[in-house]
């Protein structure tokens, strides 16, 4: 440590200056490692604060990212997607064939033989805490041996209920253990969202592009679907959504505002409070998939639409699936004005959830390991998130777009005319590598030229590999080069 | 052991008759001990060989039971209940109220000042091998350090199914571990099968009394339901329920054909024939609840509907929670011809079950322990059930009626006229005993006078004195003395 003997208000700022042009001008690579703090305090000729100052905002401008005892690297930067076409607001049967091609996609991801360069299931093993888990789960066992042996009930484990309802406020959420009801993942939170907000017939809002099994589950409770467009960067169109709400036209309205999927982005603090506002006037239900809420990259997080909600008309549905323990399947839902209702569909579809992994999720909550593990994890996915995005802007055809996501693993890409996603999603199979196409993520069939990649994946020769043949099959079939151009 | 010198099927013929007519007259009383084998060899001069016939004669009687370490007792006999008065056929809409009476049910439960004698969900825990699970369940983590960590996808755990699929031979069924879904208990299996066969303004036809959960489930899915007359011991009335196929008026019925809840009866083996021959000939989806198939008192298991099944329209659900592991809350249907569907629609209503779980049951079901396990489990609620019968007969006030469970651990109590079950149950309620009075049981709020008992918590004083509790307060309000006069 040197001795604050500068103003660090502007050199820093000036060498972060220094640095950005770097970057743009391309002397600094994405994926290149920054000099160490050390090295660049000497090169630079100040102290070793003025240079974390300005790697820090460096940072926040989003041109690095720091990597866990590696250092700091550029990060990649790829040419923003603006909104296409707005969707037709057509009300749109959710399409059928849907299901069929997620069963291709599942059963190829569970073939060692396929490379999934697609799903959003985790299988990056190592970024979850399982070994202190198991070792929290066996000393459950150890204080409570009867407990295998006796059928828990609902509303289950309130330990599991408080930790819930303390970290809510890191969203900006004020939860009390009894507004919450757990659940088997998010997927069966936005069921029963879905079924005690809506009836047979009824019309539910949705983003444009959407989590692709959302259509499915609309269509096994007889509800129709709405497109609502959706801006890459800024989520929901809340004039449109507020035009359809004005017309009567919708009666309910699913959305992950916080990290979308498959978009990834965040909708700006602006947006959430009015979004919730609208709700709030119009007295339609909101179902807020959190699902990717704490895996933000950002530093502050971005609060959950749930904390402007007023009178209870935001449902707001989360899991540990994707943050904690994939493989536990323990999730929740605040249910808001509809939290009777839900408290009680849940227990007459699946009565509640297993006391030892609910316990066991409490116990590593309380420790106080599950910040430093979120911070971590965050990290690491950034991290996968920015080499996937390097790879792409080298391997796929120029006039690729792609989102930079505001958390998560997954983004979305859009290739340039002539690519056809289902084609390459079949040309890709047999390859023995698995694709979502953008079709996928939209009840009209929509977005045959986009496609989501997915992160969540170990990070290795084959997973590169399956990158670079997507990115060739693109180039061959609209006839560019690869390489994006660095305009954005 | 002895020689045979002596022409045993004579001989333990006429022993078993001169012991039946000892308990017959009283002389042996239920809950007496039998004398040893050793004992009764020498006291009627018979060989050791005859007497184990006898004792297994009187024992397939229904007279004694033998429990292990310990030797054989005589059973309890209470006079067994009649099909009282016929449902009217009305179609009823699920009632509103059952709701908020299984709440106050389910909180007691879970108050420990509370007893409960009524609700079916095992708190026995020493009656299941959790220590045993609780360690595979660890070495499967050794084995797999990663499993917590990686995302689960359907259809999940092979090793399960397959061991579903071999198991299923011992209730008649010749399943393939790819006819076999997991779902989140069997309560999930029951909804999906009810979303999978039906459309809301369907009806269904259900027995009567039927599980008390199946009536929110209906109402949830906007469903009607129609009580269908059924025999205490014989189960469903295949009469009527024919003259309501003959007039469509069922989509789909749910039953449990063997160990039904809350009366304990199992079908005989022609009217299950019969039952599969209905539904195939009218082509109207049967959801067969085999919770409790396996706990079946008899000797052999009397096989499943769903193994006389020719076209598919049988849909098998069961699970572990009451058989093994309460707490993993893993169960799983057979679809038949609605399999693909519900495949399906499992994965949008809740994706999957945790791997963990289910390959840590499987590990257990290869192992070779179920079978042991099941005899034992099946023994000791045998007994319990039997404990709690002679104390019905001798607490409960002249002219109850009780259900003799060919399995399991419910039956139902019918009380003399004057006896108002929901009376008792808001009395009791203030003595910290829970009861689930009969109108829980029916669609339609009959079944005043009746009641459902459950023996799967410890038999202890605190439970014996609950059932003395109940028996006395039954006897105020009826203005009969104790004692069940022994004219079954």
């Amino acid at each position: 440590m040197t001795l604050l003997d500068e103003t660090p208000d502007t050199r820093y700022l000036q060498l972060a200056d220094t640095l950005a042009e770097a970057i743009r001008r391309g002397t600094l690579q994405p994926g290149d490692r920054l000099p160490s703090v050390r090295r660049c305090a000497q090169t630079h000729r100040v102290s070793i604060n003025t240079v974390v100052s300005a790697y820090r905002t460096l940072e926040d401008r989003g041109l690095i990212e720091a990597r866990p005892q590696s250092g700091f690297y550029v990060r990649s930067t790829l040419p923003a997607l603006k909104m296409a076409s707005a969707p037709s607001g057509r009300i749109e049967p959710p399409a059928d064939d849907v299901l069929a091609l997620i069963d291709t996609v599942f059963a190829a991801q569970q073939n060692p033989a396929f490379t999934n360069i697609a799903l959003a299931c985790p299988q990056t093993s190592d970024f979850y805490p399982g070994g202190k888990l198991g070792r929290m789960l066996s000393s459950q066992l150890r204080r409570q041996p009867g407990l295998i042996g006796q059928y828990p009930l609902p509303p289950g484990s309130l330990r599991l209920r408080q930790q819930i309802a303390r970290r809510s406020m890191t969203l900006g959420m004020l939860l009390e253990p009894g507004d919450v009801v757990l659940t088997h993942g998010c997927m069966e939170a936005l069921q029963l969202a879905l079924r005690v907000t809506t009836k047979p017939g009824d019309c539910v809002g949705l983003e444009s592009p959407t989590y692709f099994y959302l259509l499915p589950l609309l269509a096994s409770l007889g509800l129709k679907a709405l497109e609502i467009p959706t801006d890459p960067q800024l989520g929901l169109s809340l004039d449109a959504l507020e035009l359809l709400l004005n017309e009567k036209r919708l009666n309910a309205v699913i959305a992950m505002p916080t990290v979308q999927n498959p978009l990834g982005c965040t909708m700006p603090l602006a947006a959430k409070k009015r979004l919730a506002r609208l709700m709030n006037d119009h007295q339609v239900p909101l179902i807020e998939d959190g699902l990717y809420a704490e895996i933000q990259f950002g530093g502050a997080l971005s609060p959950a639409v749930k904390a402007f909600d007023r009178d209870g008309w935001v449902l707001f549905c989360s899991s540990f699936t994707k943050t904690l323990a994939p493989d536990f399947r323990v999730g929740w839902i605040c249910g808001g004005r509809f939290h009777e209702a839900l408290r009680k569909l849940k227990a007459v579809s699946s009565m509640s959830e297993s006391q030892l992994l609910s316990e066991t999720l409490a116990t590593f909550l309380e420790s106080g390991g599950y910040d430093h593990h979120l911070r971590n994890l965050r990290k690491r996915y950034a991290a996968q998130v920015d080499e996937a995005r390097a790879l792409i802007a080298r391997h796929f055809p120029r006039g690729t777009l792609a989102t930079q996501p505001a958390g998560g693993f997954v983004f979305w890409v859009e290739f340039p005319p002539g690519v056809d996603s289902v084609a390459l999603f079949h040309q890709l199979l047999e390859e023995q590598i698995c694709l979502t196409p953008g079709t996928l993520y939209s009840p009209s069939g929509r977005y045959r030229n986009a496609l989501r990649l997915s992160c969540c994946y170990p990070f290795n020769a084959r997973y590169t590999q399956a990158l670079a043949r997507l990115g060739a099959r693109a180039c061959e079939m609209s006839g560019l080069p690869p390489g994006i151009a660095q305009d954005g």
